[in-house]
């Protein structure tokens, strides 16, 4: 191609420009040892949480305030009710924690958006989850100012990301969307006819485990994204 | 004026479009009853509760979750502890039934949606707080493929509204707002030049209480919505 095709790049949040599942997992350790003690040795905790999890994330969807009541709710079923209030409290003190936690960057962003910023791409932040939770996010990481526009929406799928590349004003074919999930950043922005890429974190969320045939564009590192999208512009 | 205006109605959502503070008064209520045997008469648990959801509003922002958790956490704090599992336990179940909770539309808003359709107005939904609730509250209301767009937002001030109202292609003076807050619904949008109407709601919630000098517009019922419109327009 001689024109330059991709003019607007999408990126995912959590896992993508900071780190997110990683506390989530450090505060699913914590609740492993407090309700471990409450049952017996072959009860495994972890799994409960998930198919609590799971069951409410119709009625709670993504974030952390709905990973706080699932914990609280898996708490007092797994146990019969024998947990203690002084242990939910200290659930309730770990989602507190979780959501006040500073916006850590992951490496190599701030760099690459500012190469992206001056190479003239427009930029989109696309990400999942709690409005109000990523709003703060999004205000604290430096970076609003960096991106034309931020989409908080509810699930990512090949009808949201048609209606955000339309707010965009561009086709699809203009459009990347980058990000640590195959199944939520990739495969239905492909789908659309769009670029996406895949970046993977070291822990993935079960829930989004996606199957796919291997042939997905993976990038190690955000930091390589300015040169995979010259490659294809 | 011989042209028409106002081209653009902004509708609030919870407490304009169907009900919702009822069914926080009403889980309030239970754990106002829940909670008092705990603890001495001269404790006043509907204030503290009010205090602890404060303290916790830039943290959870707006929506059930946020309300169940603050729940919790001052159930176990004005109990200093003594409240029982069990009763936790019948919190996160009444924080279930709200967000599982049919929507119920206000008397008239589905005959009025339709007159304003049919008078050719372009209609977008603004509502604030939890994304998963809100967008699956517009699917169920029956109303989502009536109107042109929903904006669910983190907060309902001046520049969102300037935001809404150039994501709808049109200047603040051909913009009317309405809904049953004058702090989230009317006055941000007079601010900017536009039109607002209040419509009160037999409940308001505390935080939605605003300051004004009696001028602002109001109508008893949205039925009246189409003719106010009319001798604006």
């Amino acid at each position: 191609m001689t024109t330059k095709d991709i003019t607007v790049v999408g990126l995912d949040a959590d896992d993508t420009l900071w780190h997110s599942e990683v506390y989530f997992e450090r505060t699913q350790r914590r609740f492993d040892e407090l309700v471990g003690r409450f049952v017996s040795a072959d009860v495994d905790v972890h799994a409960a949480l998930t198919a609590v999890e799971r069951r409410n994330l119709g009625r709670y969807g993504y974030g952390i305030k709905g990973f706080t009541l699932s914990m609280i709710e898996c708490a007092i079923e797994i146990t019969d009710g024998a947990i203690g209030v002084e242990e939910l409290a200290q659930v309730l003190a770990a989602g507190r924690t979780m959501l006040d936690h500073p916006v850590d960057l992951l490496d190599g962003v701030d760099h690459a958006i500012t190469e992206l910023a001056d190479a003239g791409y427009r930029m989109v932040i696309v990400t999942k989850g709690d409005l109000h939770h990523q709003e703060m996010k999004v205000l604290a990481s430096g970076l609003a100012d960096r991106v034309e526009r931020i989409e908080i929406v509810a699930e990512k799928d090949a009808a949201t990301y048609r209606r955000v590349i339309a707010s965009m004003d561009v086709e699809p074919h203009e459009f990347a969307m980058v990000g640590n999930s195959v199944k939520s950043d990739v495969l239905p922005v492909l789908e659309l006819g769009g670029h996406a890429v895949h970046i993977p974190y070291h822990i993935t969320w079960e829930a989004e485990h996606a199957d796919h045939d291997g042939t997905v564009p993976t990038l190690d590192t955000i930091a390589d994204l300015p040169a995979w999208l010259a490659t294809r512009s």
